[in-house]
């Protein structure tokens, strides 16, 4: 099995829960792969840099300024941040981006009404799989921060859920895969209100109904579009989850929620 | 032969030069590694930043803000944008520092009477080249940023020339190995106010001779210590000179000084 682990800005920006995660995260026996998001460092070294953010219907537009300030600070600050905390661990990471050994080339995204900037889209079937086999192979544990190139010279900011799935999808043709997206919740909720009423299992049966219910919050859909796109391209199973309760159990288990 | 070339900051910070060093180093057959400085980028961010330099003898003392300032330059934004250039060389480059894969641990410079801060002192005998001569086999051009890291969670800031020469010696084990020093000068010159009375070949015997005479600025002397430190530990030649002069021709050549 391959863990492939997307955590999020909410544990980036937490030192004690970082800590803990990085405890956890390293302590999985096998071969496994780390995404990060960026978190609101970006945002903050960007403010004191002086560059504006501009945002459209609440998503950040990736100007020429902001691709440069997002390189250096998820690809690097916060990419070898997490790989010398690792490393310190016990895990032998690789920090990188999708513009290494060009594992994930992107486009950048088409002008439609809005023009994102430097925001690269991927396409799974793309990903070039070999070098990742060949660090897992190694014994090596890679870390991405969430970054591709467009395969002309420029680096393209990409969502890192979507890059969690396409190296899952991608890893999928050559081991069983579990994708696990750590976020803020304990998993999908039947309600809103309540933490704790975590819905242990989604399949696509169960994902129909609770959409005709219509339980579901709006911001839980991408991830789950994102998760039974993964599982019909070969992923094994996803798990969705606060990370202390997704990393710990690596066997399947009841803490989140498991879509297959 | 696996060339070892490290790319100083003139030509980092000159878009130009930069443009045309990248193509003559993506178009080396083979196996080859790019190390490359940081130019004066960092300075310039860490300006904006208000993060006040602080330089004892000339040479910068790397504190807590400085080496976050560093890890994202250097590690971000000026590795993943050669990165970024070289696979649109065709050159398939994956961009990491010493604490990737563990191949440079470093030790924090112990504090005699100037306390340097997050400073990485680099032993060449604990290099791990085994990650890189595996990125090597796979047809891979590693790409590093001058940083390490201690094995406890710290990343540190490492002198490139520094860095290039531990490859270099690593692989040496495996590889014939040609170490290049791309600089501002032709070479090492035989007069300081000629640019090209270069000598085109020092052995221990000639540079012996060269110290006597006092022929050498004291700028080339670490370069050459450095240098001849290599050969000594099985490099089998070291080349020093201007990028264009001494990437070109990777066959034994005149142009720059051969060290051997």
């Amino acid at each position: 099995m391959v863990y492939v682990i997307k955590v999020g800005g909410n544990v980036i920006d937490n030192p004690e829960l970082l800590q803990a995660f990085l405890k956890d995260f390293a302590a999985i026996p096998g071969k496994k792969i780390l995404i990060h998001g960026g978190g609101k460092i970006a945002t903050r070294i960007g403010d004191k840099l002086g560059i504006v953010s501009n945002y459209v219907d609440g998503r950040r537009i990736t100007d020429a300024e902001t691709i440069d300030v997002v390189t250096m600070v998820y690809g690097g600050l916060v990419n070898k941040q997490l790989v010398a905390k690792l490393q310190a661990n016990g895990c032998n990471a690789i920090g990188i981006t999708g513009a290494d050994a060009n594992i994930i080339p992107a486009v950048k995204r088409p002008v439609k009404t809005i023009d994102y900037g430097f925001v690269g889209d991927v396409d799974a079937g793309k990903v070039n799989g070999g070098p990742l086999q060949a660090m897992l192979e190694a014994g090596l544990t890679p870390v991405f921060a969430p970054l591709t190139h467009d395969g002309q010279g420029q680096m393209l900011n990409t969502n890192a859920d979507t890059i969690a799935s396409a190296l899952a999808i991608a890893l999928s043709a050559h081991y069983p895969v579990r994708l696990i997206y750590c976020f803020e919740k304990k998993g999908v909720l039947k309600d809103a209100a309540d933490d704790n009423a975590v819905i242990n299992l989604i399949n696509r049966e169960i994902y129909q109904q609770l959409l005709e219910e219509k339980i579901l919050t709006a911001g839980i859909l991408p991830k789950l579009e994102n998760a039974f796109a993964a599982i019909e391209s070969g992923v094994k199973e996803v798990l969705i989850g606060h990370a202390e309760d997704v990393i710990r159990n690596t066997t399947p288990s009841v803490a989140g929620t498991l879509i297959r």
